[in-house]
């Protein structure tokens, strides 16, 4: 294990020097910091507060989410992760971390200096500039619903998409519906690609048909419904997964300014359960992310990675809420363009009966 | 919280008899007290000693794996397990699971009148008895390389098959392979299903051909080699990766059999890195598991359970152990059947000779 020696010796400065680069001393200039610090991460010098498991500090870094007041998706998440660290007595400081602090520090560097001896990543995307540097770090990292590759020491946790929305499609079979529609998030995030993946598996596997110009990435904003949910209209579906809550209530409003109703034209499932889902109208079905929990195995993954335990991807359970914006499927005619064959499309009265008399005889 | 008064009052028998059932008392007959322990699961009764963090007590149940011995693939399992639960003061047993045992006792009874607080399972199948049970077990349990769905008190923890595979693929695609075989494990386990769609979505992602009749489901054993090495071989392949190290003996046997050299002729890789594989002539080339680690996982995995986070899915880090039984690929002249239009194949010198040259830079 390399000393404050070995980095003295390697500059060719003296010990004193050495401690006040790595303990925030005052009078030495900011590029002697900066390459005091380079250099213990280079000769891998652990400092000796975060070797002791029992002073042991944590850094949470936030970036593009917010987390302050309780109806903000963050807030439980961290609230999650300081109740679970606390009760092992681990100290946790709350980093907001933007480009500007990014690109000012090397993110080893950043930590060394802070002395923390493991970190957990909210909210990142794959073009932060510290996400680079992931890739050869060798502190103890966990990430939210982002994946680096290879690395043993950076782990990746997040609710369970595929299970979610299977059991979300699995919910609207039930009531009947074949033409369920996808408007994901944002393209290029891992979270919406694992979600595509999943919608097109569990289509696939309640044997529905799978049409491409159904399953669509939108971005994580209301306002990406109008641009989408014409189109799904047109082409009958009776149904729209999203890919989080505000997608969902852009969905609702647009199905409502367009003449439909929901649930009885069309049911609407959002993903994640924030504050907002309950308190729409209709009250929204959504795949609920635990977020407390999702902190505290934020921190239990830390934990077993600190103990040499290389974790690669941790998911949690997710759980359908199921609230008044779903219903039977109600049969559509849908009157096509007159050069189309199938001019009405999407009526199954057979089954509409059948579930219309399942569900009264509840 | 139901206690041992509730279940006498159901039962209509007296708190003794009540403790002598759930304790292991001798003289009451072996019905009542599986009516007991029955009806203790039923109102939700849990042990005191259970109960209690300090006294905390495990099973690792072990059906159909080896593990007493140390070249075992089980071994290290344990030991990491042992290791990791001992650290923090829980006592662990170790239980062969038999069908006969899990067939004379109820999961959840027989965690009650042993007094374990959560458990780990290793080497079972889907059609092993206790595994139905696991829909709606409330206690904390964990599987190694089995899935079940919904139930937030059931989690599953194994090694990243994507992530492996993807590395192998990358490898053998780096030393020039484009006919690249899989000579998977059993059909229907869900490690196999898992490890047959990373090697597609690798094969996609690397631009190599995908054919469906090199990439089979076999048996976990030597022995399925010789069923579909030939065909391979008559096809152009010319790499084989393997569903575990026992079916990649199999194979280099195979190769040398019908005269093919290990790696000269043709590469092969395994799967898991047990002591064998590196006594393998030619030493093998191989996916590893980190066993300890994966027992170590299974540890924290309960720990976090235990505190209500409701962990669906936990995958370890694979490593790619570089060994001899690969090399750069060689260009093969593959006669077919006369009456095929393709008689020669895989013939690519200008790749050849380019890593050739590489190899010799280095």
């Amino acid at each position: 294990m390399a000393t404050m020696k070995d980095i003295a010796t390697r500059l060719g400065v003296s010990l004193s020097t050495v401690s006040k680069g790595l303990n925030g001393g005052q009078d030495i200039s900011d590029s002697l910091r900066q390459t005091i610090l380079d250099t213990a991460v280079e000769v891998g010098y652990i400092n000796r507060k975060a070797k002791k498991q029992d002073t042991r500090s944590v850094a949470v870094f936030i970036e593009n989410m917010e987390y302050e007041k309780a109806d903000q998706f963050g807030y439980d998440i961290v609230l999650g992760f300081q109740q679970a660290a606390y009760r092992e007595k681990w100290g946790v400081t709350i980093i907001p971390a933007d480009h500007t602090l990014q690109k000012k520090h090397k993110y080893d560097a950043y930590m060394l200096q802070g002395k923390y001896s493991a970190a957990f990543f909210m909210g990142f995307s794959l073009d932060d500039p510290w996400m680079n540097q992931l890739a050869d770090t060798s502190i103890p990292t966990v990430l939210l619903d982002n994946f680096i590759p290879i690395n043993p020491k950076v782990s990746s946790i997040g609710t369970d998409s595929e299970e979610g929305i299977d059991m979300a499609i699995d919910h609207l079979a039930r009531l009947g519906h074949e033409k369920i529609a996808f408007l994901n998030g944002s393209a290029g995030s891992t979270i919406s690609n694992q979600r595509m993946l999943a919608y097109l598996n569990s289509m696939a596997r309640h044997h529905l048909p799978i049409d491409t110009s159904m399953a669509v990435y939108g971005y994580f904003v209301a306002e990406a419904a109008k641009y989408h949910v014409p189109g799904f209209l047109d082409q009958g579906a009776t149904a729209i997964l999203c890919g989080n809550d505000l997608i969902a209530s852009g969905v609702i409003q647009c199905c409502n300014d367009l003449g439909y109703s929901v649930p009885g034209d069309i049911s609407v499932i959002g993903f994640d359960d924030i504050p907002l889902a309950a308190n729409l109208r209709p009250a929204l079905t959504t795949i609920a992310q635990n977020r407390n929990e999702l902190g505290q195995c934020a921190y239990y993954t830390l934990h077993a990675m600190i103990h040499n335990v290389s974790l690669s991807k941790n998911l949690l359970r997710p759980n359908l809420i199921l609230r008044d914006s779903t219903a039977i499927a109600k049969p559509r005619l849908v009157v096509r363009r007159s050069n189309d064959k199938d001019t009405v499309d999407n009526v199954n009265p057979e089954l509409y009966s059948q579930f219309a008399k399942q569900q009264l005889l509840k």
